[in-house]
């Protein structure tokens, strides 16, 4: 029996990657006077995974990794006005409105009749938290859980906390790696719900292991309220 | 009866003001060919604060805030190289060794066999993680909460989640404004723990208002058993 649902936020509940896909485009044409964009974005995903046990996730990490890979491909040539406009993309990013995923809103609404929801997210903890606040979507959700890596670890310490069994809970997200695999491992359900980009970082190999009645994959959000529904009568 | 203490960690369990100066110092320096220090100061203390609704506490922000604020002084004259050496101080800072402030590795263990210790800080999520496991103090707290702004509303829902009452909630800082007057404003008991540089954004002009047997002032961390062990006795 399903008791506490977690979602995970960006690219679940509401568009992300789609917002750094357009950052991406600005930067590749800033720098396309020295390289070319496949250049770019090699180098700039070199650098992030580099920096990313130090930086953790999010949009200053990405501007701060942003910033260096420039300066190290135009070998200094590039000018402050032009790191400036780096910046200038970051806080536009931080700044910019929360779009819900389609459906988002009404599915979310309707769980927390019957559920315990809990937001489980990476990334940084003022972004997040202020997303989660223009979302709209703040008030059915018991818990928040801002988390600097998603693992089975994380995982199963946000359950132990919650009094929570993994039995008694489902996961629903966009990654296979960060939201559906530590979820399976820990013996808890999941629901992959795939976003139409993802970014590099989060990509993986591996299929879900067999996890028969465990693991789902829709392609929307609008049919996990029925699916949701199916387990519980199930369960 | 106190029965939970809440211990801040940046220059109150561990030196940080200290690793920020040593930064500050060096970026006078770079920009000093534009700028004497004290308009160096100003106009970064100016950034910060106009930053922080966006960005949040922690060395990313600062440092993103360090690059902007030399792009403005110099007029775009600084170099990417000079920038860079911004980024390379960030980095150097995220990598600082984790250095305890006299006695409170004794402390936060001797107090750990008698109460349920918090660790509430604000800052960088990923940042503040590696610090407590640098810190060799984790296997003593709890709980650890890391939130993007320490006010009221943040000790009152945390109370509010660990089921502990104000009466019986003890909280340690070296920030009157982060640490003290929430904690006092709720019905809470703290100690203030000054440390010797304080962070202009810390600053606050008022007193702790009249909360007698609540507010109390040490020289040293040193101290507090002493003080928990009167209190408890009082209690």
């Amino acid at each position: 029996m399903i008791t506490t649902i977690g979602f995970d936020a960006d690219d679940t509940l509401w568009h992300n990657e789609s917002i750094f896909e357009a950052a991406h485009e600005k930067y590749r044409a800033l720098l396309s006077r020295w390289h070319d964009a496949a250049t770019v974005d090699r180098r700039l995903f070199a650098t992030e995974m580099r920096n990313l046990e130090l930086y953790g996730y999010g949009i200053k990490s990405h501007a701060l990794s942003c910033i260096e890979t420039a300066i190290d491909l135009t070998e200094g040539d590039i000018s402050a006005a032009e790191i400036r406009e780096i910046i200038t993309r970051a806080r536009e990013m931080l700044d910019h409105p929360v779009e819900l995923l389609d459906s988002a809103a009404d599915v979310v609404a309707l769980l927390a009749r019957t559920h315990s929801l809990c937001l489980i997210t990476k990334g940084d903890l003022r972004d997040q938290e202020r997303k989660l606040a223009k979302s709209g979507l703040a008030g059915h959700f018991a818990h928040l859980e801002i988390v600097s890596e998603k693992d089975p670890g994380t995982y199963a310490r946000l359950l132990s906390r919650l009094q929570v069994r993994p039995e008694q809970f489902l996961m629903v997200g966009n990654s296979l790696k960060s939201d559906i695999l530590p979820a399976l491992d820990l013996g808890a359900s999941a629901v992959l719900i795939p976003y139409h980009l993802l970014w590099e970082g989060e990509q993986v190999a591996t299929m879900p292991p067999p996890a028969a009645g465990r693991f789902f994959q829709l392609q929307s959000l609008r049919e996990l309220p029925a699916l949701v529904t199916r387990l519980d009568q199930a369960g």
